[in-house]
């Protein structure tokens, strides 16, 4: 895959996978990063044309094509953007909280940072699916799928273990709350409703620790 | 939509969604319906044509095209087929279990219905993404999506209260069971790792049951 755009490589220990390749401060890139996500959430991959992406931002073609030699390249990043944004804003809200219950809040705030990133759930859908077409998109995509897992391992399932809820291996806890997550933002896409989603998530939070949100003096959303 | 084929009506109360409108007795209509749900689950809707579903099969595209007049009517048609087949494996699973922990062996079958069932994962995968696209697709997935809640709320919840576990609402046990589903087919699709995602099911079931496959002399697979 080439790519025109001046690249920062951050290097990764654990598969060698770079998440990052281009320059994400870069004010234009993040720009066009965040319409291509909102375009390929609404229309999905194929239908979605480099034109009207420049054309969300007023741009010409040719500047998209500038820091993106292709659709494929943009598909790719437009990926590794949106989840790592999604996922420093789970670490923010989990290193933020002090108070009472910590694995009951993380694991509310894992679920208030979806609600806060609809566009999220339609790329990750138009991702799974077209990751059976595409095996660079599907190695990023189980990529970063891993490297949300080893987040909630290290926040979430070490809270639960700090609070004397040792269940499992914090590598299996993980893998099943970001199931429930992912599992859920499908049944709450597919039935538009958002609150039997959110009971069905407290529900879990009760199962894995022993208390609701809400019922221990926590906000429940 | 029109549709070539003769059709049973099957007149549904929820909310009078028919799921079944073409013959699925016919035995050429169910080899048509399963050739197609193998190509759309390894190439995606839009890249199949009928005439390769067709040549699965060794028959002409006239011909399906005379029980199909679609592409869009047969992905439909598929999508129902599909998903009532898993279900009908589901409910006789359930059904023909008589032994020991009813709530266990109902969520293990859940869950061998799937692992036999690859291409159902793949074609859940592809009716999410393109459902954004064509709402009567969306509509028949919400219909499916709640019929799998409601025979889950039935069998694996009322089982689970039989047991003494009230946890919570039937609808909402059933709700979390099947984004688990969903879920944990995502995360074994995208990292190849069927062992993983067993693990962490197993971990769900312990949670909800309070006990564990295998560990009562249940089968662990």
């Amino acid at each position: 895959m080439t790519q025109a755009a001046p690249v920062i490589e951050t290097n990764r220990e654990d598969n060698g996978t770079p998440t990052k390749a281009v320059d994400w401060e870069n004010p234009r890139v993040a720009a066009i990063l965040s319409a291509a996500a909102k375009c390929f959430a609404r229309k999905g991959f194929s239908a979605t044309t480099l034109a009207e992406i420049g054309k969300e931002l007023g741009l010409r073609k040719s500047i998209v094509h500038y820091y993106f030699a292709s659709k494929a390249a943009l598909i790719h990043e437009v990926q590794s953007y949106t989840y790592n944004k999604y996922l420093a804003r789970v670490k923010e809200a989990i290193a933020s909280d002090s108070s009472g219950n910590r694995a009951v809040n993380a694991l509310v705030s894992l679920w208030d940072a979806i609600q806060n990133n609809k566009t999220g759930t339609g790329l990750n859908i138009e991702v799974w699916s077209a990751a059976r077409r595409d095996s660079e998109l599907k190695r990023r995509a189980s990529g970063l799928h891993r490297d949300a897992q080893q987040i909630i391992a290290d926040s979430v399932a070490e809270a639960l273990k700090a609070h004397g809820h040792d269940l499992a291996r914090k590598d299996v806890v993980a893998t099943l709350i970001l199931a429930v997550l992912n599992g859920l933002s499908v049944t709450e896409y597919l039935e538009d409703d958002e609150r039997k989603a959110r009971e069905a998530y407290d529900l879990f939070i009760k199962l894995l620790t022993g208390s609701q949100p809400g019922s221990n003096g926590q906000p429940s959303s």
